[in-house]
């Protein structure tokens, strides 16, 4: 069978992708010339948001699997679409630099004309953070988001918050890496400090608090009791405000720490794109609110509200793996990790 | 009258822009999951192109009307929007960074499923080119890049080819510069080399031209002759494959020149953000051509070209502004520069 | 007189400038790997800060003299260097790339080894920001501050915080550009509203304030007094804590809105260029707080500080040219702006 | 015993680095603003130079020693390092904007001064392609380029060519991958097509060399001649020309098909920034090719090239790891690949 002939036009549909550009200025009669680009940056913005969803999703519906660290190819293909999405993201800051090309007053020229419309009403953003695992209760100034968006869109966030969060999936996986489960590994532990156990009945742990605590300036010692909310077992999977689990902290830092493993090689890679992705999340906000501040000052924004504020609460509560980031505060220097024992090694690494 | 409701979506048309993908492989029930990334990196780009032809619509429009120099605010929109020009080109080089996130193992899922479509078949680049100077006969490889596009779209490149470029609207704009009118400048001209006039009737380019010869080392006595083809007043307005002619060359190298007075400041910006707009160009064709290789290798690219070849060829006789470029090689010391009369200055500067 | 023969090594003292790292992790014989790039990396940064002095100092040198606007290369001249200094920040920006390839682990190897010493040691960034116009009152935490510099360096900073800074500096150019002066141009302006002089005594104010005013939406109405507080002559030349008086900053708007007009190209330029500045100083800020928060968690710095919080208070302080991006606050649309006489328009104009 | 204090001033030696810059326009009593911006770019250049050359000389101690593939954290360093390498190559490159801040005019003002000193001196840049596996005679203008150095760096260059490069620590590492040893994995292979034994003397690239074949339009049959040439075994370890022998290839080629499994994952990434560190090295060239033409035009460099010729040549001819990616001109679809036996599965995988 012949098959049919693609031509880049219409493979790309570019009938509809360039004829959607309407400007409101024209509709007018009051032609604004930077309107166009306002449109186009924005419709560029929501194609890349589009590309993010569809790698979050993926990367998720991997992590769903229950039997990922078989050997199988997939961890490896999670890593590699999460650091896609950071270098998507770079470009969506960099993006910010074209924006800044139109001068307040150009701005003005055609700014009331598109009231009651606003950024904030960017769904697909907000689902790519809830998706990630943002939850609704975590967001700056709920009421105002809300008032934001359509009803279908309201919905679409709210079914995909009611669901597994990537940060949840992670957690999961985090729980059942097989290196951990107990007895198997601990018990070729040789414990030194002869501390009381902590973080669960194996004196690896105690060990490691024991070190981690000695190495504790004066000043730092509310790093202890924080050290103790995290890693030790509570009664609940993972604490109040909290959306990892004792366990999955465990894990995860035992990941920072023996990275050099084999086994432990690609987890540490996928830990630390997550953390790039709220770097490059972070940064975005932060010059995304610059932005607007430029353009607008103290005036209110097209959507009613004080734009630069608004940005400004989400910068520091919008966060998605802020209890990865703060492991680092839990490291120890390399040449006082306690060693593993010969079996522990062998179980690290590839077939002999 | 109540302004009707705009809403981010509808404004946006976004319905449009976030349906306007469906993948090959989809189609033909082998998924392939970087085809998402193809799609949607190829419509980002062309919203892009459609950006910038755009504005280049609108400097062009400008460039055309008689009077440009008087008092107006319009070269400062041409330079502001020719500098918007080359802060989208940085983007779109940059955006080379997320289409290298797809191996040469992941295209190759679908690249077949592609025949015989081609990122050559892109008119909006080509018209963006043709806008701004590029002749069909200066391009690469001419019969191949025809046989790409469909006949529509060669019609509206051909009729843009047969309109006045950007370059001549360069040129024109170079050649009617006010200070330039004989007589009106040089006759307060103090010459000082006794050298026989050059380049036109004047004794100013008469003395320059003594002073750049007296400069020249041995190995660069070439530019001599080539200094008199590019100044010098021949018959017909600009030689036999150039654009320029000789009194917009003299024009051009006088603002380099002189680039401190008032009234040449912003032509000054304008003829280095052309520059940069060639660079740009010519960087993303670069980056362009070394991602193709890198992803086919010697294979046949999906529209029957030898991809990297034909980009290559490409990256040489593109240059739109080169005989601007080339400029530089006739640059003096500031030390050695002719000294202008009081009245020359007083032309060149504000309302005292 | 043959001049000497100069080479590349010696030309850039290469010898001095690569052999000038020594690791304490070498000197302690413990080699840490990465200490090699936490030293060149700051030793860059050093470099680029000692051009950013020589590029601020070079153009604060400029704004001193009294003559400025006359028709010199100069202002140009200005522009160019600010934008240069934009240039450089955007490179310093990117490198924080380098430093996080750097992982907290591999910081750990060193770090104790480094103490007291500290980033916030690095005199010559405070430098730059106190020769454009941070003072010291100003800055967060400002004990600290200066508890970890050296008496010398404490020396320099406060001789420069004595002296007239880049914004001081701008002030007085404002306050003397040509067209403000009394009586000169404001007689030729046909008021329109009838309303009650404002800022200052002319018509022209009373009528952009009644204008302005007209446009406020309800919500907006703390604009109308902050106002008033920027553009009406006080006694003071400019009000506590402001470093811009209201006769500065009504000429600076006035650029923002005329912009268009020859004689105001450049200073518009020259305001937005600050702009930028500011933005680049604050990006850098963020993401250096973001990449230490990173590196050490919630631990202390190895200065004593913890690095992340101080970080965090400068960055809402520091900004330096906060006075000229909040007049944006105070911009209108174009087709409302006053209509300037045609003797007005001469004044702004090039020689006709 | 106490630790001596460390302070950031002593410990980066700015007394050295920030009090190495001599302008030649000062010496000369005719100053010159740009001259250091010019010295300053350069030793910002050369301390990431001696960065790179860091990295790369740990990176090739590690490749050095027999056992790397045993379950050592060791490929994986090579990997960070490489990509490290990257990240510094990206930022050299963005660094070419800072220099392009200087315009021609400006570096006139100085260039004459710096005769016959040239960029082409900078032997570090010339060491860090020696030691990734440049050879002299792979060199553009080797003449040129011998005559612009001082003997001592000559001599430590063509000490560095003596030794093994990278590519070679590179070549000998694929031929001893672990997984490639004769009959160990082989003999479980199921061939299907029956095909005569290519490139050695298993069956499974005999098999391989059938699929491709098959694939191969009519106008890519010189990629036939092109495969047997390079992965069939000759007599000599690498043919004339090559620095990668047969089987080097061939394990290369093999990594990048089946790079999902465990093991080949890293060995996967290691390749992927070859060609990265490749493609950066060629987008600086490219760039700094550019802006070269741009400052100077068609005249003769301060070291008396023609600048641009010299650098356009070395464009195409520089490529360290072009064999690596004309590998790609060789893969097949995902879905044709041969089946490998469960034996084989299980060797390129984890612990059980």
């Amino acid at each position: 069978m012949q098959q049919k002939q693609v031509h880049y036009s219409d493979y790309l549909q570019l009938d509809k992708i360039l004829n959607a550009q309407v400007l409101e200025s024209d509709l007018l009669q009051q032609h604004a010339h930077d309107e166009m680009l306002f449109i186009v940056i924005h419709q560029a913005y929501e194609l890349w948001f589009k590309q993010l969803l569809y790698e979050v999703d993926s990367v998720a519906a991997i992590m769903q699997k229950p039997a990922l660290n078989d050997n199988s190819p997939e961890l490896q293909t999670v890593v590699h679409r999460l650091n896609r999405t950071v270098t998507i993201l770079k470009v969506l800051v960099h993006q910010i630099d074209i924006m800044e090309t139109m001068t307040p007053m150009d701005f003005l020229d055609f700014r009331d004309m598109l009231r009651p419309a606003s950024g904030f009403q960017s769904w697909q953003f907000k689902l790519v953070e809830a998706k990630l695992g943002l939850k609704y209760q975590q967001r700056h100034a709920q009421e105002y988001y809300i008032s934001q968006l359509r009803q279908e869109h309201i919905d679409i966030i709210r079914r995909v918050e009611s669901e597994k969060s990537f940060i949840e999936l992670l957690n999961a996986w985090l729980e059942r890496m097989p290196f951990f489960e107990e007895g198997e590994n601990w018990k070729h532990y040789k414990p030194v400090s002869g501390a009381p156990a902590a973080g669960g009945n194996d004196p690896f742990w105690a060990d490691y608090r024991a070190i981690y605590s000695g190495g504790l300036a004066e000043a730092e010692q509310s790093n202890q009791q924080y050290f103790d909310t995290v890693f030790s077992d509570g009664s609940s999977p993972a604490q109040e405000g909290r959306q990892l689990s004792p366990r999955a902290c465990r894990a995860a830092l035992f990941i920072m720490l023996y990275r050099g493993y084999p086994i432990l090689q690609l987890p540490f890679q996928l830990l630390n794109s997550l953390l790039e992705i709220d770097e490059q999340l972070s940064t975005w906000r932060y010059r995304h609110m610059s932005m607007v501040h430029r353009m607008i000052g103290t005036r209110i924004g097209t959507g009613g509200s004080t734009g630069r504020d608004y940005l400004k609460g989400a910068l520091d509560k919008h966060y998605i793996f802020a209890e990865i980031a703060r492991l680092t505060s839990f490291l120890i220097e390399r040449r006082k990790l306690p060693v593993l024992s010969p079996e522990m090694e062998k179980r690290l690494g590839f077939v002999g």
